[in-house]
């Protein structure tokens, strides 16, 4: 299943270490412990500070600085030292990696860490989380999300044999394409090609199947990540067209047959543009991939599964 | 296309104050500027910094800290101040938006950016990206990747009606499912799935099709991002199983009709090998979505696209 490598490749290392058993409860404090030996016979008398986290069944340790009790103002220097001591228990420790979770106003705890050798994991709104992999060999850890997933809506109108295209205002090719754009976080691939084709054409519409699927790395407007383009068929619920202006200079309702051969549009449209033209010949059962909901069985929620679904008897 | 609500939404502001140019040319220091007026008057003579970056044709700029000639011990109060002016004069240039590019060991910036508004975009390894909208309403910028992709590789063997299946270590449930795990960055579906089924099973195979897509938001292994899920359909090079004992308790060549059948599985898992049990019964080509690969227009790259590829004439 998807989270396989994730839970395997870690797993490696953390299983036989913890087990399988659930999370070993936390420990959220910066404890203050007294220290006898060797550097207290330098410096005198001194107190170190070791961090403690949610250690997790992966053999990793993760500390959120928000719930460590650390003063708001700690300096970079006093982090460093507070982290190199805790690096050093975690590694004494046979910990696989560490996670820091850094709330934006602690920010400059990320760059005490990276003298340590963490580096950025990923980072949102108002934290960020850096990563240390402690374990052997090369890391590990998981990679955060890799794809921004953007989607179109080709909206077939069966009655007449026609699609809705538009020409998008900011290309060098006027080429006809069907309405879509990125999807929002949390958005389901439907959706938004429902909601892309309303913005930018006033049809609305509603979600048939999915067409096709592309998938592109280091996609220009994608910050340097990989794209997963999607289209979908749609049947209109309206026809008349109020299309965006900032966005588009043509929208048509375009016979389908002529937009199969046109040569001004992509290679992806006129593909698709092929497929719809033999759905509407001879059924769109031979070309869809339909949807269906299913619960997901850990987190309670559902998901959107889309495939061939089959006639009977066969069908599930 | 999987841009287009991205530019187009950016481009609303944008359009219109810039243009449709390219991006002119980056002014990358910190400007020293003297001040004459009010301040000045309050605190004697005094001189004033203020960050200029690139400016997008969307109407933003961006400031990178590392092309600033920013010291490397500028204090969060000292960048403050710096920013504040920055912002005010941004707002009185009517900036959409400014994007702020900090150096891990810079991070204290981000500390005294987020007093300004600014909140995290994402972060990657050496850097983290904040950004502040300026525009009307709510913020119009783009989300970075929202999405991880899964890859499973269900290899069936035409020869015997068998497919290869395997049980997880770490599942309280026995269920039968096909081995994969979570794509690396920039790595094709297929790729993925030839490589952790080969990585589970020692099994060595090569990509035919894709069979099917599961979304899911909020998944527990994806750092609260979404989750693609994708089954593809391989080959098998070599029959001899060596599975990994680390992540999989089972593996088998088992029959499809046999996976179609048993409870023993998971939905998705039981699907697909209906969907496959039809392959083997009447061809492939009415279950599969082929790959093809095309030049992209813009980046000199390749992309795949998977959709179901038409038998003549009617094939592109």
């Amino acid at each position: 299943m998807a989270t396989g490598g994730f839970l395997s490749r870690f797993l490696q290392l953390g299983r036989g270490r913890f087990g399988k058993g659930a999370p070993r409860a936390a420990l959220l404090t910066v404890r203050v412990l007294s220290r006898a030996a060797s550097r207290s016979q330098l410096h005198g008398t001194e107190r170190s500070r070791v961090l403690t986290g949610k250690e997790d069944r992966f053999g990793g340790v993760t500390v959120d600085l928000s719930e460590t009790g650390l003063a708001q103002d700690v300096s970079e220097s006093e982090f460093s030292e507070i982290l190199r001591e805790s690096v050093a228990r975690w590694k004494a420790e046979r910990r696989a990696a560490v996670w820091l979770r850094v709330p934006i106003a602690l920010s400059r705890c990320a760059a005490a860490a990276s003298c340590h050798g963490f580096t950025f994991h990923h980072a949102k709104h108002d934290h960020a989380v850096l990563s240390l992999w402690l374990g052997d060999g090369r890391s590990r850890l998981p990679a955060f999300a890799t794809h921004q997933v953007g989607v179109a809506g080709a909206v077939v109108d069966e009655s007449t044999g026609k699609v809705l295209v538009v020409q998008d205002r900011n290309k060098t090719k006027n080429a006809w394409k069907f309405p879509g754009g990125l999807s929002d976080p949390g958005e389901n691939i439907g959706a938004t090609a429902v909601r892309e084709v309303l913005e930018e054409t006033g049809v609305r519409s509603e979600f048939r199947s999915l067409l096709s699927i592309r998938q592109q790395h280091q996609h220009p407007n994608a910050f340097g990540m990989s794209d997963m383009y999607i289209i979908c068929r749609l049947s209109p619920l309206t026809y008349d067209i109020h299309f965006c202006t900032q966005e588009c200079v043509r929208c048509e309702w375009l016979d389908l047959a002529e937009l199969a051969q046109t040569h001004s549009t992509t290679p992806i449209t006129s593909r698709v543009a092929r497929l719809l033209l033999r759905g509407l010949e001879s059924g769109f059962g031979h070309i869809d991939l339909g949807m269906e909901e299913l619960p997901a069985v850990y987190s309670g929620t559902v998901y959107q599964l889309y495939y061939r679904q089959l006639p009977p008897p066969l069908r599930p």
